[in-house]
């Protein structure tokens, strides 16, 4: 990354405005009587390679950290010294209370995958898993404790429980009394005061009674979440199909259904990688048996194998709550919280041995037959729309309560399942409706039943701040314009997907869900599924570069998908750009939304391309993107080397390795895919001429031809 | 009141179907380690008639009963058990979590002004101050923990705490395993499964180590009510000019745009008893300073006298966070928070001796020269738009930390208010942002910044369960249409109020807010104006029904508005009409809303008149009312007396007094307010004529014309 903020900030000098801070914060004491109130300062010690960790009261033996699955891979080496100075914690009888310098110029992101706002200064943050969040209240399929400031660290508070942060708005009350305003005229009304040049994000843990804070160097804001990425454990690298394409069926579709489904795409060249199927596969759904519905599919091993031969992978449905009729019943009983769900259990996936039992039931039964990956439904809370989960008051065996457990389930059911691929050593990419803190090594992707459009691209740029990766699914559409906007929006995301488990043909057929099931196609629908072909085409040749990203995401932590602001911090608007996007690091990708006039966006600094044109495109220039434009916007910067694959109905297809090399510019940078397996390629521009690298992949890499834009 | 639900339920029936739920749930049990949790059985000691109270644990020092400021009165005679069977409670770290029997058939109201549903059973309801809720999550500017079910018993548990209340939808995990369901065909997908005939409320306080919680009994519903109003210290009974009409002014205005203003609605006949001033009266708004901008009034006092001579009543906005320029910056400096709130202090009012010095002020300063009272505004708290409050976490010199604070600060900010107009002998009706548990006897009226014409109703239907008065303002519409049907509701409230804070004229002269401030006003204007002035005469003819229905809360807590589910709770449908309302007992009100088609309505059971032509209408029917009904739908039980005020400018003139009698069918129900002033008017119709008495009112009530409407 060329980006370094801390070039042009003296770290001597963020110290002492840091410790300044600090200092004040301590000064500002309390009044108030509680008499269990104990004081502590937070001083830091090195964990790791630009990590610290202070240690505040006593802190709760189940955290994100202590309780962690999957263990820390070591980021960039760091000689400095930790970026913040020691901070207060307080601990009272409501909980632990910690203050965190923040100097008038930082902005600050993260806090997990957030739908409502991308910077956070001034916000009221409570880190509670809830799937229905109606207004920006931290509330969210996957909060997490961790920010990152653009000054160069980033700080996680190690804790499962509703922590609450308050980042930057809440001040020590005033001291010094001022002269009258008698008769200066108008007042100032409805204006808050300036805000003050130094503050603090003010932290409440509830419950505990201490809490350990880490914090991550930088030096830029990237390597700040690199570095929390390798500490999670290092990003995750999809299986190559997993990257391609994922159709979900109708909820009741029967084997015979989905196979049509399936030949049908094969012969109308849809590409697609994974098969979804939806409740209607379990004997009972809502709670679920996880056990086959053998009037739906009569033979699941032969129909898993029928469903390999077409080269699609099955993924399958789920959620975690037992109905008494599973199988899984009888084992579970002793190992589920006390509270049920749906009629069903709630397993403990705190504790190994629920895991084991849970995750080796769904081994031996399912991925053993060949089933490819699950969608893990339900695994977060709503407090915003109806209350169907387990209650925070809720005591599991393994010590954790509700609260815990809520902000804990998603990431835990996950590894449940991973682990039976693990012990297999079988790749696996499925879905998850919750996750947490620490995620960036498992092979899941968020979603959501929330369906606003630009909420789900701000999703998408705020998740790169926290290591969880999101799926802007698309279910239905408004309009025609709706569905490709969605869909050209989704296939450059961690997880290409539509999701039709409410529809018996895919949307582009009939986009009126009566009609769709009633199978009145659309008069115009093979124009419209052309369309779609293409779009889903795009992001079959990206699969390369999407393997180079993530395969970066693995080994260093960058994350695949990211921010404007987390590249570029130094410009104060990016802070607010929450509509555009990197992938990876060389494609910045600014969608239009159905139904807006056209949108604005002002690129970074430097020489861009057009992607659709090759046409060089000037940084730091404000333009305007009319709403008639065909394709999703998007630019390359100028001296890449972006190889794309030759469109095939799945990635199993070898001729799909036969690459078209695009070079923008002089094509300097060259393009490498280096992924953990070993697997290597290397795309060279000389300036006239470029080579190919492949090794490792089977079939390997090839280019059948380079396009030079100057 | 004729509904009694005793009647239908036996109460050793009740108490044993109570009794085993509440066995069940202890027997539910809990898994988890917390070493430091305790159970605790609650059993009921009669406190006052009809009312008992347990203790479970350690209570917190600082609660609502255990910190009143007004004294209980004592309801209605009782001589049954305590409705509920020993509760059982379990103090863990977290909190305390009580389990409180429901059975299959009971729904559940109260938990104070809810703007998002009406029947609360399977609702997760927090009990946390919220200026701008989102979601139906119990956040409201006046959350309450104190509910009422149709079984007849209310139950207030005494916490200032962040209280969770979940209403049956929590169920223990399922315990007995199922046959498999193998081949049994389709799943039964996305519904729950049955509620079981047996679950329980369960609660969740947190932090404290104990709580004490009261039962109410009935037998009726509105019994129960009433009996927690009394408990409350009684309602209301406001000052007759407080039932007039409140108009408040743009906020800028100067003391001759205020009074020019008067003139021309004494000019123009617009009812108005009370003119409130915003902001722009201080030298300083946000934060507050409480001193006269003399710029733009240079002889308040003169000012105040000269209102009072065309008989308004001046009433002044403010909120409670102290700038420091105010003179009461130094005297509260020491009485404050630990943060402050807009670059202002946060009172302590918790506090005897700041109320004492923040009251001291305003009475010395603003009550003496004839202030009638406040607007108390931004006491609330805002978790879901912005985050300007103070934080949980801040810490009060009276031992309360910020999370009590925010849920006792708008009835503790009243108390400082209200003392000083109870020291000097002399009344005051006002405004305020927020209020909570044991508010019946204040005298304030609730408001809110939010807009949705259907919460605001909602509001009003849900506030009678839990002692709080609302007022649904009208600000501005979005056609003449919405203008009228927003005025049709307000005059039927606690509080008649226009607020035209951001606007200079009245918004009957212009809608358009930029074309009223420019003084460009409508071209109809004297058609709508005329229409608003017959809506807000309404009010004024009102007023003697308002007195009596405020004189019954006042002497027996029975609440002058209230949900037809409080009076009828045996009709089930009731649950969910949140859009009609009773005024007193006689009185139904069921409004239009603009851009709808109309409305349905079942009046309940019996003999009705429509109020606007007499005519009978029977109840228990479905009824279909048009959108272009052009008065408020609004029906009269058969045999009421129902006397109308002649309309006046305000309620200080002496012709309002001549009454108008309506008597509907045989009129055998007579008219009666009696307020605690010990004033009289009683009306009776003896099947041919009428008679009128009239004692301690100065002047007297007579009755210039009875009508009989057959």
């Amino acid at each position: 990354m060329e980006t370094n903020v801390d070039k042009k900030i003296s770290r001597r000098e963020l110290g002492k405005g840091l410790a300044a801070v600090a200092v004040a914060s301590i000064a500002g004491g309390n009044a108030g009587a509680a008499q269990s109130t104990t004081h502590h300062a937070g001083e830091w010690t090195r964990v790791a390679p630009g990590i610290w960790k202070t240690v505040i009261g006593e802190p709760e033996a189940i955290t994100p950290v202590k309780s962690r699955l999957v263990a820390a891979k070591e980021g960039e080496a760091f000689a400095g010294a930790c970026p913040l100075p020691a901070i207060e914690g307080t601990v009272r009888n409501r909980g632990v209370e910690l203050a965190l310098p923040l100097l008038a110029d930082e902005e600050l992101f993260g806090f997990g995958l957030q739908f409502f706002s991308l910077a956070q200064r001034n916000h009221k943050v409570t880190i509670r898993v809830n799937a229905d969040p109606k207004a920006d209240s931290g509330d969210s399929h996957a909060p997490v404790p961790f920010y990152v400031s653009t000054r160069g660290y980033g700080v996680l508070v190690d804790t499962a429980r509703y922590a609450t942060f308050y980042c930057g708005q809440c001040h020590k009350k005033p001291t010094e009394a001022m002269a009258p305003l008698e008769n200066q005229g108008k007042p100032v009304e409805l204006a808050p005061v300036a805000t003050p040049p130094k503050s603090e994000v003010l932290v409440e843990v509830p419950t505990a009674r201490g809490v350990e804070v880490y914090v991550f160097a930088g030096p830029t804001v990237l390597d700040v979440v690199r570095r929390y990425n390798m500490f999670s454990g290092g990003g995750v690298m999809p299986p190559e199909w997993g990257l391609g394409f994922l159709y979900r069926t109708e909820s009741n579709a029967t084997s015979e259904d989905v196979l049509k489904t399936v030949r049908e795409f094969r012969e109308r060249e849809i590409p697609c990688d994974i098969l979804g199927l939806e409740p209607g596969w379990h004997t009972h759904a809502y709670s679920c048996t996880y056990a086959w519905n053998h009037a739906r599919f009569p033979d699941p091993k032969g129909f898993v194998s029928e469903m390999g031969a077409l080269n699609m992978r099955v993924n399958l449905w789920e959620h975690a709550f037992v109905h008494p009729s599973s199988p899984l019943f009888t084992p579970m009983k002793d190992h589920a919280g006390d509270y049920g769900v749906w009629g069903g259990l709630v397993p403990d996936f705190q504790s190994a041995e629920a895991r084991k039992i849970f995750g080796g039931y769904h081994g031996r039964e399912l991925v053993e037959i060949g089933i490819s990956g699950f969608k893990l439904d339900e695994c977060d809370n709503s407090d915003f729309s109806g209350s169907w989960s387990f209650p925070e008051v809720s005591q599991f065996g393994s010590g954790v309560d509700g609260e815990q457990m809520h902000n804990l389930f998603g990431l835990r059911y996950q590894k449940t399942i991973w682990e039976q691929y693990q012990t297999r050593g079988k790749e696996t990419y499925g879905l998850v409706r919750s996750s947490g803190a620490l995620a960036a090594p498992y092979p899941f992707v968020l979603y959501s039943d929330l369906y606003n459009h630009r909420q789900f691209v701000r999703a998408l740029v705020t998740s790169g701040f926290s290591g969880v990766l999101w799926c802007p699914e698309v279910r239905d559409a408004v309009s025609e314009e709706d569905l490709i906007r969605r869909l050209q929006v989704v296939v450059f995301s961690p997880l290409a997907m539509i999701n039709g488990w409410y529809i018996k043909n895919p949307p582009w057929k009939q986009m009126d869900h009566e009609k769709n099931n009633r199978g009145e196609l659309a008069e115009n629908w093979h124009a419209l599924e052309s369309r779609c072909r293409e779009i889903i085409g795009w992001r079959m040749q990206m699969v390369p570069y999407l393997q180079a990203a993530f395969a970066k995401y693995a080994m260093d932590g960058t994350p695949p998908f990211r921010a404007l602001a987390m590249d570029w911090p130094e410009v104060k608007a990016f802070a607010h750009v929450d509509d555009a996007w990197m992938v990876g690091d060389r494609v910045l990708v600014a969608p239009l939304f159905a139904g807006e006039k056209g949108r604005k966006l002002t690129l970074p600094e430097g020489e861009w391309h057009d992607f659709w044109t090759g046409a060089r495109v000037a940084g730091g220039k404000p333009m305007e993107i009319p709403a008639s434009t065909r394709n999703i916007p998007m630019f390359v910067k100028s001296g890449t080397v972006l190889p794309l694959a030759t469109v095939t109905g799945s990635t199993a297809e070898a001729k799909r390795r036969q690459l078209t090399v695009n070079v923008y510019g002089d094509g300097r940078e060259k393009f490498e895919a280096k992924t953990p397996g070993g697997e290597l390629l290397r795309c060279i521009w000389n300036g006239s001429s470029g080579q190919v690298e492949s090794t490792g992949f089977t079939p390997k890499f090839d280019v059948v031809n380079w396009k030079q834009f100057a």
